[in-house]
């Protein structure tokens, strides 16, 4: 019988029900919750790769997560098979095979997050897990304009929380975008060919200060040479965030 | 000292965090919580009325509740004194100042209530408190005309669960509306005087009846003629449900 080498799956959670993405040895976390699921489906022990370990409190909205499969299932089955005993705030959306190789953090080409803030006197008891309320006017223009200042290959050594060791703090930043909808409601698009750690919701931190008026525009540039965190904002607040897709 | 002679909030609510609105002797419910906040604020135990009792699970974008002041408080403080104390599953979103004669369900001229649904394989796990999923493809265009034949001054007596005394089961249905999104997204509006009790659930599970074809669009005035709550279909879960507004 020839086994699936690997199958790869597309999953959707909400950050509020979990202690983050990464297994830990008592708190439920989205990967821990997947294994528990893959291996009594498997009737083994098995192991799921992220593409991004996403923290405590921060959505997805399309998580890829891998896994080598010890029993043979048409891979289209996968995502009932997982959803009947998941929590309904972890899905399955699609399933797929991929080669031996394949590494969903190594082949990602880039990542999309978002985040969703609003300069409101009050969240709607609906949107308070998934929005950030900012309790002041935002300069929205200037936010722009400093957003444009991240846009390409930089060292984002001033957006990385220390504590995970990296091989190389470059990233290329292909696209940083906000539009203000309705209802005072911001949102951030942010695409990269990866995100260090705490990068995104640092940026977004430090975009807000500038729409609070607190740093200009230009001051972004002299932030990415500091390679310091002290010098960029604080780390926004993670119920904001969602990741929304990784593209292989 | 004038103090105003009655107060009408608009409140929001996420229905899934509360026993219903009305008030319990143990469980938390939405009159119960906005009760406690009330009366700690005027120093004195409040009473408050709700515009309709929605049941455990059922949510509210627009609740109307009034309730008779013991503090003079500027009418625009209200809602920021009292988000400052309840939940964030619970937001005031507006306050005014009402007559003394002012009542919530007797001086309502419509109720607006909308239900989603969906016919997907999985919810995700941003709408899995606020949608019903519905295992099966549905016959919209059939669900639309026999929402039609429900229209105008009706006896819904075969809508309406019993439990509750009223005086007439004839309400005056003005709008009852269906239309489907992206994503499989059904959402059913429906505007009436007023509605019995379960009765907007009782008649969105007769249409997916009629949607499933258990019923056709013509078996809606023999279930309206019977007066008989067994002759209807079964009640909708209360999750996909939401209380719009109330138009005074």
């Amino acid at each position: 019988m020839v086994i699936d080498a690997k199958i790869k799956l597309t999953v959707a959670y909400d950050g509020s029900e979990f202690y983050g993405f990464q297994k830990q040895r008592e708190e439920p976390t989205v990967q821990s919750v997947l294994e528990e699921a893959l291996s009594r489906i498997n009737h083994a022990r098995i192991f799921a790769t992220g593409a991004g370990r996403t923290d405590s409190g921060v959505h997805a909205v399309g998580q890829v997560v891998c896994f080598k499969p010890e029993v043979q299932i048409p891979v289209k089955n996968w995502p009932k098979a997982l959803n009947a005993i998941l929590p309904g705030s972890l899905v399955v959306k699609s399933a797929q095979v991929v080669g031996e190789n394949f590494h969903p953090i190594r082949d990602a080409k880039y990542k999309v997050y978002v985040y969703y803030m609003k300069t409101a006197d009050y969240l709607s008891p609906f949107e308070r897990r998934y929005v950030y309320r900012v309790p002041v006017e935002l300069d929205v223009k200037g936010m722009k304009r400093a957003g444009l200042r991240l846009i390409g290959e930089k060292d984002f050594a001033s957006f990385q929380v220390t504590g995970r060791p990296v091989v190389s703090t470059i990233r290329e930043m292909y696209q940083l975008g906000l539009r203000r909808e309705e209802d005072d409601l911001i949102v951030m698009k942010l695409i990269a060919n990866g995100f260090l750690y705490k990068m995104a919701r640092s940026i977004v931190g430090t975009l807000i200060e500038v729409g609070r008026g607190n740093l200009t525009p230009e001051d972004l540039d002299d932030i990415l040479n500091a390679r310091d965190r002290r010098r960029a904002g604080p780390t926004a607040k993670a119920r904001g965030l969602t990741l929304l897709n990784v593209q292989y």
